[in-house]
């Protein structure tokens, strides 16, 4: 490379602290859910997506595109969460090449058993420690960078209007 | 939980799109790096850890208290790495009970050969994407939540001075 743009010393610390928030706050959510669930928060935000897809359920291929997990973690975390009764493997109706991936009943009770926990990590820890103002500033930047990586729209899902389980 | 503070419409999609940049750029940052370097992210992160102390050199206890990966992961890393001869372990002089895991000049000079590539990433596509006003909001935002969870200083040097190693 000819001429490297180094980050500047804002640039830097601003990198460097942003790695550290980010670490810190998703260990502080896999521990959370893994306490109070028994998952990891990959395993949650699969459940979330089948939940709030028509009919609960997507062919796996789907899944996998449009997943936050890897496509080896997406199988392997379905493998187990299917032994735990909460996703349901079955072929596709229209498609014989696909195998589709259905949220069960007690998939669904399971997210709304954990959603208020994790919430209120996610509240505690990031929205808690933030201005309202800041919520705008984060959402703002968050954005800018997420539509500049997902040119193909892999998780533009999440950067529509929102769907929430709630228990109450 | 006897009331949920469930996240209104604004937080939700400030949390959802925080999630999605945050995948993408943590995916981005890891194909770049194993494509040019051949490693992902977080061995990157330990060699640069590692390039910032004295001597280059940490008892694997301390490494493994102030990294970004878990203890199995750094292990598995650590050995990985002492296979390529980027990092070395060897018997801690003054305490017996700890092996120390140094960094030696074919690992500092694997940092310098990446990291221009790297940067230019996390410039591209973080950096170059956002306001210089902000990139000082970005700071602020991951310096409150960092400070928050991070009670026992396990990141602190991510929110010092900051270090960089360069190689013009």
């Amino acid at each position: 490379m000819a001429h490297t743009r180094w980050l500047n010393d804002d640039e830097q610390r601003t990198w460097r602290a942003f790695l550290a928030a980010n670490k810190l706050l998703m260990d502080c959510l896999d521990r959370q859910l893994q306490h109070e669930a028994g998952i990891p928060h990959t395993y949650y935000e699969i459940l979330v997506r089948l939940s709030e897809v028509p009919g609960r359920a997507l062919r796996m291929s789907d899944l996998a595109a449009t997943s936050m997990s890897s496509r080896s973690r997406l199988s392997h975390a379905v493998a187990r969460m299917e032994e735990t009764g909460w996703v349901r493997r079955r072929e596709c109706a229209t498609d014989r090449r696909g195998a589709v991936c259905e949220l069960t009943d007690a998939g669904l009770q399971a997210i709304k058993t954990a959603a208020p926990g994790h919430v209120e990590t996610v509240r505690t820890n990031l929205f808690d420690q933030i201005t309202p103002e800041q919520v705008g500033q984060l959402r703002a930047i968050s954005e800018s960078v997420a539509r500049h990586l997902d040119a193909d729209g892999r998780l533009e899902y999440l950067l529509t209007e929102p769907v929430q389980a709630r228990s109450d």
